[in-house]
């Protein structure tokens, strides 16, 4: 293994390794129910700014930009704690989640299982009630 | 919002949304304690394999091939429910983990957490006692 891996590995030194977007993956988690609650990702930027604040900031892919959470719907994430993984290249948060994480008005955007049966992958519907109504609060 | 956009967000057609390299994230918490284990990734097979067999099967980017989980170090998951998000581009499997997640010999991958003080960002660690040895595991 080398130097630098073991350090990455076992040091105490912050060094989150961005991929080649300059993205790490992140995780939240609600802190009171443990359920996953959306997956996102985070630039220097936005790692930086969530822990200065306490808040949850990410970077969207889609729209090219940084992004409080909650800045439009008010659904805000309040960091409990943070953690980072073996390789320091996914961050896992675990928040207070107002109201929902997800735009679609759900608490988590994990709101469908995957099941198996004779008509093959489907998925169902599960802890799906929406929060909010997503047009309403988009405006779309 | 276009047609395929409902049809992903709102439909129960299985149709992971794979990314340029043919993968999407997955996270793994523990089915009893809630805690994140781990972020991988699958490719279409990875997922295929995991769903038809109930066992987590990933896809290493560092080493490109498809992994059974726990095949060298025998740590397999077992898994509980496996979701979708919104968008159909991340997996949230609960998972019953034999013995440890982490290549390291820790039960979670996520061993440290991000603190601040007047020295800046420093990682601490926490919940890293060591499962097994990996250099007897791993034969490194």
């Amino acid at each position: 293994m080398s130097t630098s891996t073991t350090e990455r590995e076992e040091g105490l030194q912050f060094q989150p390794r961005f991929d080649a977007s300059g993205l790490v993956t992140c995780v939240a988690t609600d802190a009171s129910s443990g359920d996953v609650l959306m997956v996102a990702h985070m630039n220097e930027e936005a790692l930086r700014r969530t822990i200065a604040s306490g808040e949850a900031w990410y970077f969207s892919r889609s729209r090219n930009a940084l992004w409080r959470k909650g800045e439009t719907s008010g659904q805000t994430q309040r960091v409990v704690e943070m953690r980072l993984d073996c390789d320091q290249d996914a961050v896992w948060i675990r928040v207070e989640q107002q109201g929902a994480a997800c735009h679609t008005g759900r608490r988590s955007c994990f709101y469908r299982k995957v099941e198996t049966g004779e008509g093959g992958v489907t998925l169902a519907f599960v802890d799906a009630e929406r929060l909010f109504d997503p047009k309403a609060v988009y405006h779309k």
